[in-house]
């Protein structure tokens, strides 16, 4: 997508180098780095410089190739990746998927040359992914035009599932960008997404720089939105979808989703199929919830009247706080999940009639 | 309630003077305010100096003194403090009380007399019944302790509905100091409440201050605490509340009470009845809803390494965000309404028998 008009991708290879857009920097920074090593890749990913599921599965992808590069025990790079986050399934896909194809191999070179290729190869699927997911979600958004007869299509989305929690597209904002390309009227409301606040640091940012209209909302807003006809769809992406189609996605998606039931209001979760785990039936039980450091609640970080990004103390010093990171919304409140073959209802038989090499197989690294 | 240890109100007459806590600068300083005329206790409420349903209208009251006191036009006066905040009926209940009070005196040592004596008494049976509603709450509790056997009883409470939102004790909190008193193991889930962080900073303050046991948490995360048997009881307060049972509270509300009617948890709204609209019977439709600056989403005040009260921003400088003060929570999802004469369902019949004079008197402003 773009960036002040040029082309961007979140993640590439350039000059024998992996960059990245540093995301702590925004909305208020555009800041590219380079990462050389293995571990400088675990805290970019753990420490959040990148995040969302299909980017941090690229990024460990990349992180292996830095460690075959490097000449690093491509078992314990694995490790090391793969305790950086807990939730998201693409990740631990990504790195199995990596050591899969590089652990037989002896050859320095060959080894290195082969992770980058893969980590490439991952990469570009991800891209291609969401822009499917783009396409197969768009006719939701023009059929819903069409019912207004062409006034604006109010969407709400939780968290950042844009192009920057991948390397392109984006999945749940891939649709809004599909429909927004095509010239039909658009309208994001973009719940700011305590306590990181992706919503209103990334998803808002880049929503601005493709020029889709928007408006950010505290997350207790969507509720009343609903309530009173100001919500047409919700588009949420996710971080693991379990085979019956309950989705892991950012805390609070829950929340949003029971609302929208309550006011019959469709409800689309969009994940490319790198994101479901097809060994889990049972989201709520099975799927673990990263509990991250209470001092994302307790302090806030933006900018000051000098310009500068600073960090405040919000709540009384002394009172604990928790902070989980996702919820999981059930099967049942679901109205679709938007792959990158299409839409599935939140239903096992559904997700496997579109990719029914799973059936047998839902383990398979092969491919 | 307690300040470091002494008894304190949010509000008070002492040496000629009235004065406040002035709730902005809380919970990193504690500042008493002295209030001088109508126009400053106006700009005080609509400005959140001092917030909360029964406070709001009790400083509307003794804002109506200030403008007896100073010689005032009453009719102007009412008029500037009824515009402030439109959500909460407290407010508009005091303002007309006192209007109908003092409109045919004539006398300027009379009427500002008679105008301290209404508004003190205002002040007193705001703490008296959310003192009753502490002791009408406290067997809800005292219950699910004993099913617990002692172990801890999870409270989950949005936006601060404690002794600060009132003149003492509170509405939503009130039982939870009435069981914690009482020696029963209370653990209190404080939603942080954005935008304006009404939990993080004033219910978080106000039980440490007590020294109840509590954690912020932000306002996403209820929904997954609920899903795993975290929360045992949700009190929530109120700004106006339908003659069937429709409840106006902080934006987020309704998300809250969806989750707990999802998890079968029960929910509570914890109100004076001087809060009970009994002219309306359509929460949804006839409570007019707050639209606040979307500032206060866009920006958010903290304490920085320096110990400084600062604004930072926190979302893209050019994306527009909206702001709505409150949301409506519909009866069927409300498992009882704690009044200061004991616990109603949710349903006007129900109302109706602990309030029995407003069968025929819904707007009596003569008591």
């Amino acid at each position: 997508m773009k960036v002040q008009g040029k082309a961007q991708q979140t993640i590439w290879f350039e000059d024998s180098k992996v960059k990245i857009i540093d995301q702590r920097y925004l909305p208020h920074q555009f800041v590219i780095k380079e990462i050389e090593d293995v571990q400088t890749m675990a805290t970019a990913i753990k420490d959040m410089w990148v995040r969302g599921a299909g980017l941090i599965g690229v990024s460990a992808a990349f992180g292996m190739y830095l460690a075959a590069k490097n000449g690093n025990d491509l078992h314990k790079a694995a490790d090391l990746l793969t305790q950086t986050r807990p939730t998201a399934i693409n990740l631990s896909w990504a790195v199995k998927f990596m050591l899969h194809k590089l652990h037989t191999i002896s050859n320095p070179q060959i080894k290195e040359n082969l992770a980058l290729k893969w980590a490439q190869q991952i990469a570009q699927e991800d891209a291609e992914n969401a822009r499917l997911i783009g396409q197969h979600g768009l006719p939701l958004i023009e059929k819903i035009s069409k019912i207004k007869n062409g006034e604006p299509v109010n969407i709400l989305t939780h968290c950042n599932a844009g192009w920057l929690g991948f390397v392109d597209y984006g999945s749940a904002l891939s649709p809004v960008y599909a429909a927004f390309e095509k010239g039909i009227k658009v309208h994001v409301w973009v719940d700011e997404t305590r306590p990181r606040n992706q919503g209103a640091k990334l998803t808002a940012w880049e929503l601005g720089q493709q020029g889709v209209p928007h408006t950010i909302i505290a997350d207790n807003t969507g509720g009343h939105l609903m309530q009173n006809n100001m919500v047409d769809l919700l588009i949420v992406g996710s971080d693991r979808c379990s085979r019956n189609g309950d989705i892991a996605n950012k805390i609070g998606t829950y929340l949003k989703a029971l609302a929208a039931a309550d006011n019959a209001i469709p409800f689309y979760a969009a994940l490319p199929s790198s994101t479901i785990d097809w060994e889990i039936t049972d989201g709520l039980k099975q799927i673990p919830i990263e509990q991250r450091d209470a001092k994302e609640v307790k302090y806030m970080d933006g900018k000051n009247a000098l310009g500068e990004i600073v960090e405040i103390l919000i709540a009384p010093e002394n009172s604990p706080a928790i902070n989980y990171g996702f919820d999981v919304t059930p099967a049942r409140l679901i109205t679709g999940i938007i792959t990158e073959r299409g839409i599935a209802k939140a239903q096992e038989n559904s997700l496997l009639k579109l990719f029914p090499e799973k059936q047998k197989f839902p383990n398979d690294l092969s491919s």
